[in-house]
């Protein structure tokens, strides 16, 4: 994907520490915390052209480029983010942030608790997407950002800019929100449960405070992650990628490894369990059930977005039956509803939910195309 | 569903013993078996009035009526068969089997192997649709039915039916495959490998022997179960049922029950768990995914079901997303090239792949208009 394009290449996240404790939705107030940050391309003079990209449930601040020592490592959306990509650092700084309770050099449940000199595990607070949003309003003011060009994420990404555009009217021009939805359908939640139930289970999960127990609930999150995976593709591209396909070409009779999917499933499961911790696959999974802005008004998604002020971009993907283009029809509707200026892009492609990291043309093209337009923005 | 309707009344299943050890499809020989049959109605002087009922992933003999010393456990296809119910009584002599490999008293599993005076375990064979159906034709055999009526059966039970038509199609004049498919999809097959996965990765497996140990794999079982669920439902219908509706109203930032779902998810895999059997569901779920009358003609469903000669009754739903229409008029295509004689319904309901077990008016009309047909051949 975009293999000849140039990259934001060998990169460095920073840690970044917030002393004041944050208030949660939870009651709880938080801190201080770190939070790990990655930025590409350069912050212009009145600092107009700041890009924040909200990250979905297993990625991190590493959004684009690659590390020296770790030339493999990629960024997740380096395909979109970088010199001459849809998402141009040549014109715009993109801050790529590791969300509260995260994994991957945040605070989380795994960094340790001051007060104990254990790790948080159980009594890490739940935070929401909410949470994400006022912890990343910070970083901004940080950055001394006091408006993003854009917003944008994909899936519970896409959750945070549309939150940004509702808590934080005024400091977004521009909101990006791809293959997302405005809440959890009860199925969604119930594939959400049973990967927690999986995970809680797991006799190595001990309360959430297994670290200090020297295990890991490997086999609940490997479960996990084949349940979530399965609803990340279309039945079709699975069909179309693996098929009834036999790894021997014929059956076995036997409850090893047969079908291609399995074997593929099952690889999926294991790099997960490798490096991911539960605590925040609970943590996450609770954040994209627990979102749903119209909750404070009766249910109606018109009122909730009243607030929002911003530009949009929607998209969303055929075969997506995690969150079905409908979903993102309804943010359409609900904007239109109150005269906001929406573009929305549904792309026929086969992969799913999927689809938002790959660099299929059309999708990358009606990015790119929205983003030189917000490009001019910024110069004028 | 239809509560008002005559039942079978109390009924009395009863072990029937197979001493021929049965050719299994994994080349090994099984038996002396049991299998536990219960029957409804009265078997005609010519025999001709026998209708077969094949079973699904969790059910058994008990399809219809109720038990004396317990009249709440009532067949799992009670609105469908008994005394003036679409599949009538009066008319028909209804058998219904429990499969070898299950556990509801037919050998199975957990059933003793004499020879080790243990559980079978990890010993027993990995039986197929088509051992299933061998041993359903010796079951005809015993009651000196030479040909039935009409073979029937949902989901894995249509398969069942399905591989009747194939496999001895001078032993059926009609075939009534309900809510099923001519193979899994690879979507299908990914979530049977991680509810096995859940449970051959549960500590108290122990590699299949857990009787043994005294222990069952309940917590993979009931992973299991919830992960079955969600497929057995629509999204929509899941929608309609629980929406995102709280037990306690308001958000409680803990991973207790918190959404209506959950609960209800939850509860069904706790039941399932205190009573299905491990080791049948490993086999079942493998006997789904092997399922594909078309590996033995390169593919080619037509030419598979070329030697049927049976009359079809073929319905779908058209919320199952499990075994969606799409395959089953893959099925009707195929029949019809073959110039077979196939009624098609395709019901709009909303309760996807279940609603071959629930009492809709048009579904259960349409099986009894068929089911009146063969009645007058029958008397002919």
């Amino acid at each position: 994907m975009s293999a000849s394009a140039p990259s934001c290449g060998p990169v460095k996240p920073v840690s970044i520490r917030f002393e004041t404790p944050l208030p949660l939705q939870c009651r709880r107030a938080f801190g201080p915390y770190d939070l790990m940050v990655e930025t590409y391309g350069t912050l212009n003079a009145d600092r107009s052209n700041a890009i924040l990209v909200c990250h979905a449930l297993n990625a991190s601040h590493h959004v684009a480029g690659y590390y020296e020592e770790n030339p493999g490592d990629v960024g997740w959306w380096d395909n979109m983010i970088g010199p001459g990509k849809p998402v141009d650092t040549n014109r715009f700084f993109v801050i790529g942030v590791n969300n509260l309770g995260s994994c991957f050099g945040s605070t989380g449940p795994k960094t340790l608790n001051p007060a104990t000199g254990q790790p948080w595990g159980a009594d890490f607070p739940l935070v929401t997407v909410e949470d994400w949003v006022d912890a990343q309003a910070r970083l901004a003011d940080h950055f001394g950002i006091e408006r993003f060009a854009a917003v944008m994420g994909g899936s519970l990404g896409g959750m945070q800019a549309l939150q940004w555009s509702i808590r934080y009217p005024e400091r977004l021009a521009h909101c990006v929100v791809i293959a997302s939805t405005p809440k959890l359908s009860a199925q969604n939640i119930a594939f959400n449960d049973v990967a927690r139930q999986a995970i809680v289970t797991d006799p190595d999960f001990h309360g959430g405070d297994y670290y200090r127990h020297g295990v890991v609930p490997r086999r609940g999150l490997r479960l996990a992650r084949m349940i979530g995976h399965i609803t990340y593709l279309s039945g079709d591209d699975m069909s179309e990628k693996f098929g009834r396909a036999l790894r021997s070409g014929e059956y076995r009779f036997g409850y090893g490894v047969e079908f291609e999917v399995e074997s593929y499933l099952r690889y999926q499961g294991d790099k997960f369990s490798d490096y991911f911790d539960a605590n925040t696959y609970l943590l996450i999974t609770k954040a994209l059930d627990y979102f749903d802005p119209a909750r404070h008004t009766g249910g109606d998604l018109t009122a909730a977005l009243k607030p929002a002020t911003a530009q949009f971009l929607m998209v969303s993907f055929s075969t997506d039956w995690r969150f079905a283009p409908e979903r993102t029809r309804e943010m359409v509707r609900s904007l239109l509803q109150n005269r906001r200026n929406v573009t929305y892009a549904e792309i026929d492609a086969p992969h799913g939910h999927d689809a938002f990291l790959l660099a299929d043309a059309r999708y990358h093209a009606a990015v790119r195309a929205y983003f030189e337009r917000i490009a001019l923005e910024v110069r004028a």
